[in-house]
């Protein structure tokens, strides 16, 4: 029986009238190197995207679960590999709810780092000629919250499931009107970095060994 | 009879494996609202590339010239206003030759100012959904060097036709193995851009009057 | 009694001739908010970084432990607020050592966030006209494992505490050659900044409760 | 009989309650290398701003004009080469005129390049541990226009005095609200930076032959 992924993208947020989050998700195939892709829109909202993840979880009993967000300004796809029990919302989500200075979950880790293979697909998607990174912050919004909030849930609920989460940056249209120098991408070239990283965790017996760390 | 607009794209240099301005280019359309676009892919070279445009000059007799190069670290399609007269090229051309401290031409201006309508050309490219700017500086090396050549010649010889120079970005692909932070863009969207931007040379009838202007 | 609280900085790595962290620390008053200052110059070594900390602790027994290190490319103070247990060094440290896919800690909790108040932190710095930032990644180099290392021993052995991490930018002289675009601070700035986030531990009943998140 | 600069610095504009430039202008000493520093605070206004200049060289009859001005989001010092013929104000100036698509003088050309040793300034800047660069262009707005109207009069009427224009970053009290990665510099710093400038001026028979040029 083939392998199944859940990957989730947030609806927009923050006035932006698109997020390219799910629209690189649903522009995904429905098989990647052999497992079945299930696509979900999820609200930008830090309580209801948790419940809708988690149903998500309990009906489709997926291998893995890969959630994608948008992080403006990064200029290249960024694979998550830490997530933190914070809530710090600088601006209000989609239910309007402005969480700060709180943890996540009451009784969860102080974090979960990914447990997909993460390096091998930041070495996927740079193998197909799309730049991608590491990245050691999600941020403190709803994409950091439902990372946090997958990882908690595989962890406690679902241990033999694998979880992670992905950054995407501005679609190009979001381009217009920002700053000159704000970074974008195509949303085509986003779908795609998807379809490597996903090939990535599909076909990946071991994580990747490169060295992707930092100077400070 | 319809008019004619030609467009230039240099050939890789720097040790990139491509240059994304004649990638563009070569996407181009054969007709654009109505005008003949003939494309020509150039040396990056100070004077083989400038010999190269004259002699297309001569040969099609365009109505307007569009020279397109490359400016890796921009986010965002920039439509040059003015080119300078100076060559100082911190790295050799594909010819070899790197001149500094050195006049394009002894006889010409300091400065020429892009005769095509610049305003109207980021507007379009901006109203389709790509982010485009107003650059005051077309830089030191080649591609400055050939719009001043090409505003050069216009004005001497062929004082009918305009001319200017739009820059684009790095190619995605062209973003791997470099910072992370380094924008990129896909070629095809590119291209898109040239099409609008050519699309409001030949339709405008004056420039737009936006501001366009910086805070320095 | 005063309260005492331990101000350490790293010595010069990757090729730089200084070290602006230590350089700062050094220009530290005996005495800040009534509390004693003791600084120490720390090795940029994964292993040998922690061990000279831990035994300054146990030498002066101070009531706050403060770290501070170089975040070249950054531009302004940033208080860091999350520890990760990995180790992902890009360059080796100053003893050789360059470990990766390694935690810092095989018992050691996932992450530790800095339980000095950091927001208060953050806004004593801003309003005496220095900027400063929260950050949620104190990066994977020996930065990210002193503060982990501190952050660790504090829970296990030293309770009642409090530790954190400034990270600083480079210092003017560093700029020099770099790319252009790169932000610098000049040390006694720098000193400053660290004066009133130290200003900020001693006098701190509570955190402070602005909002300083991010919107992914 | 020593040689004489005319050193100007604006007053600020666009919100902010200083302008760096001025502030380090005013910190310069009276005399360097020889040559006496004659210092002026001028007016963030197209027209005004010319008049007040051209009556302090009517004045001052100095050997060299430096003008400074003010360029939020650089990191370094920057030399400016080049001032070009054109207004194009995206906010008003202290005097309310918000001039756009206009030539600065109806009988100028289209460029002036700065005839001080430009090269030198930047060298001996570098060579002092301050971060500098050359800049290809000085903006559309008020240090364009000063620097442009300068260089037309002294060509005009002042054919012996040379001329130039050096942009500084926000001083650092100015990025407290800004985002985060906007550049900082202490006027401090500003001030050693223009004293070497000037001592470049001051002392070098003719210009460094450096290559700093750009790769577009």
């Amino acid at each position: 029986m083939s392998k199944k992924i859940l990957v989730t993208g947030f609806d927009p947020f923050g006035g932006e009238p698109v997020n390219p989050a799910f629209e690189a998700v649903r522009l995904l195939p429905d098989e990647i190197a052999g497992a079945t892709v299930v696509t979900l829109e999820i609200p930008t909202a830090f309580t209801r995207g948790a419940q809708v993840v988690e149903e998500a979880i309990e009906r489709e009993r997926p291998d893995w679960v890969l959630c994608v967000g948008q992080a403006g300004g990064r200029s290249a796809i960024t694979v998550e590999k830490v997530a933190i029990n914070l809530a710090e919302a600088s601006i209000p989500d989609n239910d309007g709810e402005q969480p700060f200075d709180t943890p996540l979950r009451a009784d969860g880790d102080t974090a979960y780092f990914a447990t997909l293979p993460v390096k091998a697909m930041v070495k996927n998607i740079n193998d197909h000629g799309i730049p991608a990174f590491m990245s050691y912050t999600a941020g403190t919004y709803v994409c950091n919250a439902i990372m946090y909030n997958v990882l908690y849930l595989l962890d406690r609920r679902f241990p033999g499931v694998k979880g992670g989460f992905i950054h995407v940056p501005y679609a190009v249209e979001q381009g217009v009107g920002k700053a000159n120098g704000t970074p974008v991408m195509e949303v085509a070239s986003m779908a795609k970095a998807l379809e490597f990283a996903i090939e990535a965790v599909a076909t990946a017996e071991d994580d990747a060994t490169e060295i992707m760390g930092e100077t400070h």
